[in-house]
């Protein structure tokens, strides 16, 4: 990659490249939305925002790149939480925007597939999916604005990865510009094709290091047609995980959320938000919300009555309430989706997006939670999320009299606490969220140098002079 | 790759690296088996066959292979259709045996995952899953011979991959070591794991040419508690995509096989097998299999009837039956297992393992029957196979008064024919078998350069002296 940036004629090239109204430069009032993430942790300078219509002309700018050693940077709807979509302050760095390619292409309900540009948000997928009479389940706080693209990139999760998996394993093929700016036409909608590696596997998740994804082919499901929603008190996280695997059984596999609330969390909620009210008459220190989903209706409630009935006989549920109405739904749901505000008002918090193996959740809750107050009195752990795929956001209230930034310079030492406990577990210290720029040190000291040395090798191969992403990821 | 072969020296080290009773010679009467496929259809030479017993005998085995350019021929149960599994005739390839690393390490109910060693079958796979309750849902012919590593390196379908996937989508992590003989412990038994490329999935369906899987975390589910079985006549293979869509709508994706049978593979069947008998009094062209599986009972066969009733009333399905007993469920299920056999009673075939999208099937059967018929007059097209992921065993009984090496003499023929109208339709000439040696050289015709590209160099970035199965795939 050419360091001093990318020369005048380069940045003429380039913008020349990415078609009619296709580049905004530095002097552009639109350039700065590219250049921040949404919250503001993560800055970049670029010389170029490059905003290509078609394959074509992704696979121009690639070309040009390529020959120059210009470092590219694919962007989607800038909603990434590990800064992975923004260059960085050398403004050397060419931002690729992907906003542009924003069409559904073809849907093939009997297939169960469609293909869609980069560029559509999720929620155009998920309603071009629902008007076909089908089901894209990918489900994200950002999906009116994050675009497929990214979401392939960073292999988002969500609340459904429990029932349908991530987004890696919810495309079936792509299409992408290599980093040698040939075009990959991978747009396979075949559920069964041995014919060699999984390139497209490769790609999702490579946080746009290995080339830019132009367009996907997504699986789609059937719509279910019955819902049932639980609020449940637990006796304490090993009831959680065994609950789990009861209503995995009763229902055959039909579980589509299983989020853990704790009791510090869920007070939190019960404080900040008005008209929340506790569902159950019997406190404890760990809830979940679970909810089923099937296509047949008429059954799944008795089933999880029963099922409940059982847990309670034997103690491992204290007491438990099933939504009675859309309403009700609503209300338990506002229970765990209120939590991180709930937490923002209470002040500042330290944050980890980490996983174990879903039998190792309780363990892993005792000894964070143990580590993390022994290193700091009165911190107050405020663990939730997805249980049922081992997925914990394990974040940390500050202690209530203490000075916030204060509390926020420990952020690095308290990840060192929680991920060290993570990795002891045999856990991943990004479940969802990827690395980016935010854990590129960090992750060497997790993953083995066995394992770096075969990312890095591959990435040496297809992008041999680095310019997919630099600095993010590796 | 040292294509003179290894020296004495060389064999005698790679003989020690592999532990006591681990090497055989050639003067062995035991070594016959690892040179010849099943069938016969594919042989090979070796100087050695090694058994090493854990994967640090694995690891200084490649790691003297590694030193000395020696080719290695992974080798699992030996059941493989395309010749992955044997080395070439010039006597210079060393088969690697996982056949003794063959124990269930560790099973966690809880975290839904098992660690098996490659040398493990299936079928102590799926039985160590059963043990506990619960489901290792890939199933084929062989299971009882095939091993674990083999399924992986091969990702082997089987019937039931419509509700679970193949075998790379029931891996969450691996043990293998690489062609430098490092070895990667990447045996995680997470979910969710947002940081990198994903080895595993790379690894699984390379057909060994990236390294040797010695272990591996796979996926279990819930055990199924109800399972329904149906046979039904169709107006169509049009009328079988749209009954599948219909199934997996009402009973919300939980159809676990769905498998089509044409009218001449049906007579071969009722023809050649004593006690084979036509369940339906309505004859047809098609025919389907299907069932649905579930964890509660109760509703499953309403579900099911229903559905079928509302076909036939569209025309869609002109008869149908549901199985009464397992005795009867057995008997359906036999129709379509004895396809095979009974084509094989009919004299010479023709075989091609073809996939296209699911909505394509309609097309590609009157496609390929036309065209195989012109170009043969008296050719019996014996189409059968797993319609609900587009995979179909375009299978060609020769005519009835032909000789049949002369029949066979038109193997190439033929499957360019219907490869070619597979490619056409979008479709792969290997969905579940793989390249190995049999379609390394048709690959190219049906592969895009960028792809192959990117194949090859990934495997010159892993393997750059190219000892990992020479020969194979690429």
């Amino acid at each position: 990659m050419n360091m001093s940036g990318p020369s005048a004629d380069t940045l003429s090239r380039l913008a020349d490249a990415a078609g009619p109204a296709g580049a905004l430069r530095p002097d552009s009032e639109d350039l700065a939305r590219y250049l921040v993430e949404w919250r503001g942790l993560f800055h970049g300078e670029t010389p170029l925002v490059l905003r290509p219509a078609s394959v074509d002309a992704v696979a121009a700018i690639v070309r040009i790149a390529h020959e120059t050693g210009t470092g590219l940077v694919p962007q989607g709807g800038n909603t990434g939480l590990v800064g992975g979509q923004i260059p960085d302050m050398s403004g050397s760095q060419v931002i690729v925007s992907l906003e542009r390619m924003n069409s559904v292409r073809t849907v093939d309900p009997l297939n169960n597939t469609m293909i869609v540009d980069a560029g559509c948000t999720l929620q155009t997928t998920q309603e071009a999916a629902a008007s076909n009479n089908r089901l894209f389940p990918l489900s994200l706080a950002s999906e009116g604005s994050c675009q497929v693209g990214g979401v392939i990139s960073t292999n988002a999760g969500g609340t459904a990865v429990l029932r349908y998996g991530s987004m890696r394993d919810l495309v079936l093929g792509l299409e992408a510009v290599l980093p040698n700016g040939e075009i990959w036409d991978g747009l396979s909608g075949l559920r069964k094709d041995n014919t060699g590696y999984d390139l497209t596997r490769l790609l999702a998740g490579a946080e746009g290091t290995l080339g830019i994804i132009t367009g996907a082919v997504v699986k789609l499901f059937p719509k279910p047609r019955a819902t049932e929603t639980a609020f449940a008190a637990l006796r304490d996280p090993q009831a959680a995980v065994e609950l789990l695997a009861r209503l995995q059984d009763a229902s055959g596999g039909l579980v589509s959320t299983f989020e853990i609330i704790s009791d510090s969390g869920f007070e939190l909620t019960l404080r900040h938000f008005e008209g929340a009210k506790d569902p159950l008459s019997h406190p404890s220190d760990w809830y979940v919300l679970a909810e089923v989903t099937a296509g047949t209706d008429g059954w799944l409630r008795t089933m999880l009555e029963t099922a409940l009935g059982n847990a309670i006989d034997d103690g491992l549920v204290l007491d438990a309430t099933l939504a009675e109405s859309e309403t009700q739904r609503a209300a338990l749901w506002a229970l765990r989706e209120n939590m991180s505000e709930a937490q923002k008002l209470e002040g500042a918090s330290i944050k980890h997006d980490v996983s174990v193996p879903v039998s190792s959740v309780p363990a892993f809750l005792q000894q964070a939670t143990d580590a993390v107050t022994a290193a700091m009195p009165g911190v107050r752990p405020v663990p939730f999320g997805h249980i049922g795929d081992g997925n914990i956001h394990f974040n940390l209230s500050q202690p209530i009299a203490m000075d916030p930034q204060a509390f926020l310079d420990q952020w690095q030492a308290m990840n060192d606490i929680v991920h060290g406990i993570v990795a002891s577990l045999g856990g991943s210290i990004s479940a969802e969220h990827g690395i980016g720029t935010l854990k590129r040190d960090e992750i060497k000291t997790y993953k083995s140098d066995v394992e770096l040395g075969v990312m890095r090798a591959i990435k040496a191969a297809l992008d041999p002079k680095g310019i997919m992403n630099p600095g993010k990821l590796l």
